[in-house]
C-alpha cells in the first residue's frame, strides 16, 4: 500500500480512520497533494472528487446527516479554504460533524507575495468547535544524523498528533465543525510503500448527564400542576425519539405537541403543522382571546431548529411561565423565557422524567383537537378551488411521493409551503435549518443521495436551485436522484412579505424576477428534463417519475409568480373560519 | 424622493455617495430592505442585482479596478455573507477598496435560534482593513416623547455615523476590503419622503510619504556603484507610472527590468516575458553559472504581485545583497531579502531618486538584451513546429487580439501561458492574483465589461469557467463582452507539477477530468456560442469573433489534455540552445 512521505499526512489518514471517518470529499489542488494521495490510497475510506468547494462542504453535510457520522473535507491552500464558510456555518448551527481539512504553506511563506496563501490560521473563528493549527513538518534527507532536528521534529509531530486527535473528537463529541489546518512542506507529491503509522490515539469522550429523582422533582411538580404544556419538536433525526416517549405524550390532555416537517416524528395526535392552526388565529378578529387559550403554562421542547416563525412570534407574545429544553449540547433562548436547559438527550430527559409525572385533566387537548380538524377540512375546502399556482403544486406533490424515500426541502419558500401539509411518515426529510441560506441545498441533496440508502427527492425554489447548481458537477450522483423545482421566476418568498410589490425595485432588487429555466442544466450534467405549467402536466410527469430510469431526473414546475403570494396569503384567512 | 424610513439607512447611502460610491451590488434579501431601498432610490448611485453574492463581490472587485474606486456589495443576514469571502480575501492581498455592507438581525436575536442569523460581527477579521460593527436603532413612533430614549438613539446614530466614515474611508485611503454590519429591527420596508440626512461628514487622509535627498543619499550611493541592477514590476495599474521614468531605466546598462503581463507598462526594452528567460536556464547544464551572471546586486521592485515563480525561486536562491520594494501601503518580503520598504508611489520616488544617480557602465544589461533575442528567435521556431496544444490554441489567439480592449486571465494555467507571449501594448490586462484563486475569475471579468471603456475578453480554463459560471447570471453582461475557455477537460495546470500522471487517483483528486463543454451554460444565459477543436477552426472562429453582436460570445477551445504538459515542459528546454 502507498503512503504519503510527509509523516503528518499519514497520522491525519490513519486517525481519520481509527475515529471511524470513512468518507472525504476532495477538492483538487497541489498543496493538499500529501493528504490526497493518503485518503485516496487508503483502501477503507472511499474518496469523492467535487471541484467547487462551497459544493464539496454542503455534500459533506449531506452525506454526514445521513451517516450520523463525521465526513471530511480536504481542499488546497488560500481561498478554496473561504468556500466552505457557508457550509461551516451551517454545520456549526444544525449540529453536524464536519472535518475541515485544509493544506497551507508553511508559516514563513504567508504574507510573503506566495500564490493561493492567506491567512488560514482561525479563519473560521466565530462558527468552528476546534481549530488545530499544526505545525509543519520539514522532512530532511538527512535528520537522522542530526539530533536537535531529530527532537525537534520528534516534538512536532507529537504536537500534531495530539491536535488532531482534539480536532477529531470535537466533531464527534460536539457534532459539528472542525478545522484542521495542515501546512506543508515541498516536495507534496512523493509516496512510499508500507509504512508503519502509529500515531498518537485519544479516544472521545461522550458525557450525557442523567438526571437524578430529586434533581428532576420540583420540575416534574410543576408539570403534574399544569393544565396546559406545550411541546414543540425542532428539527431531529429520524428515530431518534423512542416511540413510547411520543405515546405517552400524545395520551395527555393536558399535553399537545407541535412537530414540524423537519421534526421527523410520528404520532397521529400530535399537530404537524403549526402554521395551519396559528397562521388563521392571526387572522382572526378574537385572535388575542385564542392566543390567550393556546398559551402554554409550561413549553417543553427538543430538537434542533425550529422553522415555524409564526410560533415565534405568537410565544414570544404570549410567554409561557415555563420554557426547559432538553438537548445534550446547547438551549437556546429562542422566545427569551428559557427557564431550564436540560443538558441531556430527550430519550434520556422522558425516561426519568415521565416516571414522576401524571396524567391531568384539561380541556386544553381536547379543545386544540377540535380546532385542528376544522382546519383540516377548511384546509381541503380551500385546496380544491385554488388556481393553479406554487401552492397548488405543492398539494399535487405531496401523495405522489412514494414511500420511503429521503425527502430534502430547499429554502425558504419551499419549506415553508411543505409545512402546511402532512408527507407520509417513512419519508426521511431534511431541510438546511442552520442557517436557512438558499446557498448549499442542492449539494446537502447530493450527499445524500450519494449515502443514504433510499433515494432522495429534492424539492427546490428557482432561486436556491441555480444559486447551487454547481452541485450537479461531480460523478456520484446515482441514477434514482430526482429534483423538482417550483419556478416561479424569483425569490417567491418576497412576495409574501412586506413591502412595495408593483415597483421596479422590488421586481429587480427582492424578486430578482428571470426567465432562466433547469433544461441547460440538465443538458450540461445529463438529467433527463421535463416541464410542466399546469396541474395537468404535473400529474402526468409525476407518474412514472421515481421509476427506475437510466439518469436522474428533474422536473421543473413553472408557476405564475404574481398568482402565488395572494393564494398564501388567503390560505390562513380562509382557514381561520 | 423616497428614503428608507430607518436612520442608519440614509446615514449609509448618504456617506457613500459623499465619498465617491456611486456603484453597488446588491444581492437579494429582506433584511437589507432599508439599504436595497436607500440605494436603489438614490438616483446617483447605480445598483445591480447580482443574487449568488460570492459572483456579485467578485463582480464588485472587476469593477472598483475599472473605476479606481470602491464599490459596495450588499446582502442580507446569514451566510449570505460568508459568501463574499473569497472575494473579500482577493480584495485584501490584491489592494482593491471593496465595500461590504451587511445586513444583521439585533445583537438580542443571534444565538437564539432565529434563521438566517450568524455571527457576523469581525467575521472576516484575517482579511479585512477595518470592521464597522454598528448599533441597532429602534424607530418608536413616541421616540420624541421619551428624553432618555431619544439620548440613546443620538448616541447610537452618531457613534454609527462615525463608524461608517472610518470603515469608507479606511477603504478609500488603504486601497481594500471594509466590512460595515448593520443591525435592523422590524419593520424593514418603510419608506418616506424627502428627509434631510446630513450626517457626520470625516474625510479620509492619504498620506503620500516623500523621500528627501538626505534620505535617498545612501541609497542612491549604493545604486550607483551598482553594476547589476534588477527591476521587477508585479501587478499594476495601466498608466500609473510615468513613461519619462520607466525610459530613464531602460537606457541605463547598469538595469534589466522585467515585468509581467499583469503589469501593464510598456516599454521595449524592457523584458516582459521572464519565464522565457529564466525557464532555460534551469534547464540548462550551465545552470549555476548562469544565475550568477543574473544575480543583481541591487533588486528593486514595485507593484503588486509577482507571478512567476521561476523568479521566486531564482532570487530566493540567487539573493541580491539588496532588495528596496516601492510601495504607498506595504512590501512583502517576496525573496526573503528585503532591506528597505519606500513608503510611497514609484512616481514619487522616481522623481526624487533619479536626480542622484548617474548612468552605470556594465555589460548586464547588453548581455541578457542578447540572451533575450535569441530566446525570442527560439520560440518562433518552436511555436512553428508545435503540436495542436494550449500552448499553439494561446499563440493563435494573441495576434488576433483586437487593440484596446480589457484582457482579463483566469488562474492558473491561462495566466501562465498568457506570460510567455508578448500582447499588444494597448490592452489593459488583469487577473486575480491576489489570492489566485478560479473561484471567482469570470465574475471580476464581467464586473470589468459593465464598467470599463473598452470591451472585455476573458481568457479562462475549463475548470476557472464552469467554477465561476455563475457569473454569467445578471442582466449586466455587454453584448462585447468575450469568453474564450481553454477547455482541457479538466485541471490541465496539474499535469505540469510533479506527481504520477498515470494513476487513476491523478485523473480523479488532482487533474479532475470531465467531459463538460460550455454549450448548455450559453444556451441558459444567451450567448452564442463556438467551438474549435483544431488550429484551423480557431483561426476561423477568431475572424469577425470580436465584431459587433447582437449578443456576448464564448469561443470554446478543446485542446488534447494529454499532450499540453509536455509541449510546455519541451518549451523550456528547447529555449535553452
Amino acid at each position: 500500500m502507498k503512503y504519503p512521505k510527509i509523516p503528518v499526512a499519514r497520522s491525519i489518514v490513519a486517525l481519520c480512520e481509527a475515529k471511524g471517518i470513512h468518507h472525504v470529499v476532495i477538492s483538487p489542488g497541489s498543496r493538499n497533494a500529501p493528504l490526497t494521495n493518503g485518503f485516496a490510497y487508503n483502501p477503507n475510506i472511499k474518496t469523492y472528487s467535487v471541484v467547487d468547494e462551497r459544493c464539496a462542504a454542503f455534500v459533506a453535510i449531506g452525506m454526514a446527516q445521513q451517516l450520523q457520522k463525521p465526513v471530511a473535507v480536504l481542499c488546497t491552500s488560500g481561498s478554496a479554504l473561504l468556500n466552505y464558510y457557508p457550509a461551516v456555518a451551517e454545520a456549526y448551527y444544525s449540529d453536524i460533524p464536519l472535518v475541515v481539512i485544509s493544506a497551507d504553506r508553511p508559516i514563513e511563506r504567508i504574507d510573503i507575495g506566495d500564490g493561493q496563501t492567506i491567512r488560514q490560521k482561525n479563519v473560521f473563528e466565530n462558527h468552528i468547535l476546534y481549530s488545530a493549527n499544526l505545525h509543519s513538518e520539514v522532512v530532511l534527507e538527512n535528520a537522522a544524523e542530526d539530533k536537535k532536528l531529530q527532537q525537534k521534529q520528534f516534538e512536532s509531530q507529537k504536537h500534531n498528533e495530539r491536535e488532531i486527535n482534539l480536532a477529531l473528537n470535537k466533531a464527534i463529541e460536539g457534532k459539528g465543525p472542525v478545522h484542521i489546518n495542515v501546512p506543508f512542506y515541498e516536495p507534496l507529491y512523493d509516496l512510499m510503500e508500507g509504512v508503519k503509522v502509529d500515531p498518537l490515539q485519544i479516544l472521545p469522550e461522550i458525557i450525557e448527564r442523567t438526571y437524578s429523582e430529586n434533581q428532576l422533582k420540583a420540575y416534574a411538580d410543576l408539570w403534574n400542576r399544569a393544565k396546559r404544556k406545550m411541546v414543540i419538536v425542532g428539527v431531529e433525526q429520524p428515530n431518534s425519539v423512542e416511540q413510547k416517549f411520543l405515546d405517552e405524550l400524545a395520551k395527555d390532555d393536558s399535553v399537545i405537541v407541535f412537530t414540524e416537517t423537519t421534526s421527523n416524528i410520528q404520532q397521529p395526535d400530535f399537530f404537524t403543522r403549526i402554521d395551519t392552526l396559528i397562521g388563521p388565529i392571526e387572522k382572526d378578529e378574537n385572535r388575542e382571546e385564542l392566543f390567550d387559550a393556546l398559551r402554554p403554562d409550561i413549553l417543553l421542547t427538543f430538537g434542533g431548529m425550529i422553522v415555524s416563525k409564526k410560533i415565534k412570534a405568537f410565544l414570544r407574545n404570549y410567554q409561557p411561565k415555563q420554557h426547559w429544553h432538553v438537548d445534550p449540547k446547547k438551549a437556546y433562548n429562542t422566545f427569551f423565557c428559557l427557564n431550564k436547559h436540560f443538558e441531556t438527550s430527550a430519550n434520556s430527559f422522558f425516561a426519568h422524567f415521565f416516571p414522576l409525572t401524571t396524567e391531568v385533566e384539561s380541556t386544553y387537548g381536547p379543545y386544540w383537537k377540535k380546532v385542528r380538524s376544522r382546519r383540516q377540512k377548511r384546509h381541503e375546502e380551500y385546496m380544491n378551488e385554488i388556481p393553479y399556482s406554487d401552492l397548488k403544486a405543492m398539494q399535487l406533490v405531496v401523495p405522489k411521493m412514494p414511500k420511503d424515500h429521503v425527502l430534502h426541502l430547499a429554502n425558504s419558500s419551499t419549506i415553508r409551503y411543505a409545512q402546511l401539509f402532512n408527507w407520509d411518515g417513512s419519508l426521511k426529510i431534511y431541510c438546511n435549518r442552520g442557517t436557512s441560506g438558499i446557498d448549499g441545498s442542492i449539494s446537502t441533496s447530493v450527499g445524500a443521495a450519494m449515502t443514504a440508502e433510499e433515494p432522495v427527492l429534492m424539492i427546490t425554489g428557482d432561486l436556491s436551485f441555480f444559486y447551487d447548481s454547481n452541485a450537479l458537477w461531480n460523478n456520484y450522483i446515482p441514477k434514482n436522484y430526482r429534483i423538482i423545482i417550483l419556478n416561479n421566476q424569483g425569490g417567491g418568498i418576497f412576495r409574501i412579505l412586506p413591502g412595495d410589490k408593483n415597483s421596479e425595485t422590488f421586481d429587480t432588487y427582492f424578486e430578482t424576477v428571470h426567465d432562466l429555466n433547469a433544461k441547460p442544466i440538465c443538458d450540461l450534467y445529463g438529467f433527463e428534463y421535463a416541464s410542466a405549467k399546469t396541474s395537468e402536466e404535473i400529474e402526468k410527469h409525476l407518474n412514472g417519475f421515481f421509476d427506475t430510469s437510466e439518469k436522474p431526473r428533474l422536473l421543473e414546475i413553472f408557476t405564475p409568480r404574481k398568482v402565488n403570494d395572494e393564494v398564501l396569503l388567503k390560505y390562513f384567512s380562509f382557514m381561520k373560519d
